[in-house]
């Protein structure tokens, strides 16, 4: 069994709420840090005691599988006493708002909240008002910075780098906060990002961002090393942006005719859950020669142990 | 890492159902022992070996956040092995009564359930039929002591006792488990109670306990050191009691004019959650100058370490 | 504290699927390691090391209460990192598959996934999709092998064999996953079967299996060692095979009147939750001189803590 390291690995952020808060150092810090828990997630012996003492509490508004397993596993191997809270029988019910469930908790000592918020900003809101540190776990349409940084270090893992990549992200941009997440990670990491959406899910302030912007998949993905497919939330979608899902999936679902717009060899990535046979084809999601959809799950875990482990660390340095 | 002291703290009690089956002894006995988590729990290391090997289940068959939270942290932090289990979507949809779900929970042998349930005196019952110790932890309109504990807790780290101080306790005590609680320990404790409800929210025995009755705010505040706001449940009182929640704020609620007719430096306690803005001035409720609501909670996981340490232990020394 | 075992045990399978995967010998091999847990349980420390820095997740698409916790303190109490999911509010909202949930899953790297699925056979399609050890606790109305198992071992603690007792099954036999699995085990250990059920509810293919079939409990039940009851589902009996309970419970419910057919000192089980009053007559239920009912739940937990050893062992020794 591992024991705690010594060496104190920090990055300028007490919380981590959102990609537009890191350094491109502090970045590389976390993907750094996350390497060593990839081999240690495929090993025997998955636990250590780095968090052991600590309380990490997940404070889930919205549903979730993935992202709220992927942090519970997370601090349980690194030895941390972790708490999920689903708010959707609880308080909730009673009339308390997020900032006092919030506040609450926070008064219970914990080091860490996870928390997971419909609202844009619930999580910034949140880190004002309490002691401990703050992980977004997605909040709203604004931000889902763990989920980019597992991105980020998937393909590390399989291109060797970020930098000089050109990445395609498509879909539902609008709503999406892993897109706006990805979008600020790979441009400081020096990635070409091109965004592929229907015109009406289109932001409009994608501009200053310096990405490349396309309202067809054949010419958004010409060159691509990376193909990014976002899930799509049907009801905002299908019967209004596009009469049906088959539309939406001929114009841009992706399958492997059309990946082969994308560089030979370019790889498919998507956040899930998947809509199969409307953001993606179900055959090209399961061709693990194409896709890294699994490994970016394993990537997820160990990206979550490197926040917990640095952003706890952080705050014992530094105080609360 | 602290270590399992050898020393036995015993109480009377073999279960802790509510405030009145305990001896005054028990109560200080547990106080006491609290004191060493309060700065245990805002330490780096927050984990004890003391209850390892231990299990405790967490039976909620109300929705809670804070107080299973909070009992669940507590048995986490000591070490022991917890599950918590919300009975809405499970058994009972089945069908299964709440001795039958008790029973096959006692057959897994816990050391320890704690109980919150809707019927008043449902954790008696329970006590009864499984060989495992219980804490109540709400039942019906009856008993919650370990909220009256931790406000006990919460006064004596604020004003050094609870003796000869004059607490008023107001709102809908007639549903109140809180207030019941609160009533029979701090009369215990030697300190004088003063209530103050609307008249149909008065229970019709509160004489033989020695309070004092009020039905407005300015007569029951007077000179009090401490006042206790307890949550109302709107449908109980809106439209019945009361036509609308600004009357019953007007009547009933407590701000910064009300709070003057107590004592100087009286201080402010409410068990939470809040309906701010019906029974508190939302202001009043986060000023810490003068509200011990982040307080208490605090001190509700000092207390539940205390009494899970507390009842195991005892259970160890004297068998099953 | 115990510590982890040099000594490995080893049954055929990866996966416990079913009670038709296993030999006579992998059946011995769980029951003969599940007596040393249930000592265990009942000590003051029931915590071993024996899976720490395995990770196991229970994955229920059916509400449960005993065989998840079940699973849950099995896990906890052999020191493994436990993670329970019901999915009912999460990624089956957004449309996901069993499949691509347990996919997902899997590549956070678990050691082994608990599976209860009211699918017959999608414990089966699970284990061919994933790395990790698959145990079946209930899919559809094939198998629930584990139930078996514990039945066998409460058995075997108050008989002292299987072999040669007679058995009776009594209920919905068509609909039991239970049923099934039992009469698989029963026959295998050298049991006689006596299956009783009314004319509707007795499956066709029984006849393979070698049992005794009857339609009424005079005749089924007549030199019986043990009577197992089977929880019916109301919904599809009553109105439907029988026109209320009070019929069914006078034609195949048990009471002490009816026991009286069996032998002298016949014994009476039944998985839970119990249907008081419709399945079996609520004092005999809780009669301990005949009734193995808790018996029963505290059988499970060894039993559990015995698969979950003997196959995270198994994964270690030959690899996924």
């Amino acid at each position: 069994m591992a024991t705690k390291s010594d060496k104190a690995v920090k990055i300028s952020q007490k919380h981590l709420l959102g990609i537009q808060d890191l350094s491109v150092s502090d970045i590389n810090c976390i993907l750094s840090e996350a390497k060593q828990f990839i081999s240690l997630n495929k090993s025997k012996n998955k636990k250590l005691e780095t968090l052991r003492g600590k309380t990490q509490i997940n404070l889930f508004f919205e549903p979730s599988t993935r992202t709220q397993s992927s942090f519970e596993l997370a601090g349980k191997r690194l030895g941390a006493d972790v708490m999920s809270m689903n708010i959707v029988n609880s308080a909730i019910k009673k009339g308390e708002t997020l900032i006092d469930t919030a506040m609450t908790l926070n008064a219970m000592h914990p080091d860490l909240i996870v928390i997971r918020h419909q609202d844009s900003g619930a999580c910034n809101l949140l880190s004002q008002k309490v002691n401990c540190t703050v992980i977004n776990a997605g909040d709203g349409r604004r931000e889902h910075p763990t989920q980019a940084l597992l991105d980020a270090l998937t393909i590390i893992e399989k291109k060797g780098k970020v930098q000089g990549l050109r990445i395609a992200i498509c879909g539902d941009i609008l709503h999406s906060r892993v897109a706006r997440s990805n979008i600020y990670l790979l441009n400081m990491l020096g990635a070409e990002v091109n965004i592929i959406a229907p015109t009406n899910l289109m932001p409009k302030d994608l501009d200053k961002f310096g990405v490349n912007k396309f309202s067809n998949m054949k010419e958004g993905l010409k060159d691509c090393d990376i193909v990014m497919m976002l899930r799509i939330q049907k009801e905002r979608i299908i019967g209004k942006i596009m009469p049906n899902e088959k539309l939406y999936y001929n114009k841009f679902g992706l399958n492997y005719k059309k990946l082969a717009y994308a560089k030979k060899n370019a790889l498919v990535m998507h956040p899930g859950p998947m809509n199969r046979g409307v953001e993606i084809d179900s055959e090209l999601a399961d061709d693990i020669t194409r896709s890294l959809i699994q490994e970016q799950v394993s990537m997820g875990v160990a990206i979550r142990m490197s926040c917990l482990e640095i952003l706890i660390n952080n705050k014992d340095l530094y105080g609360s």
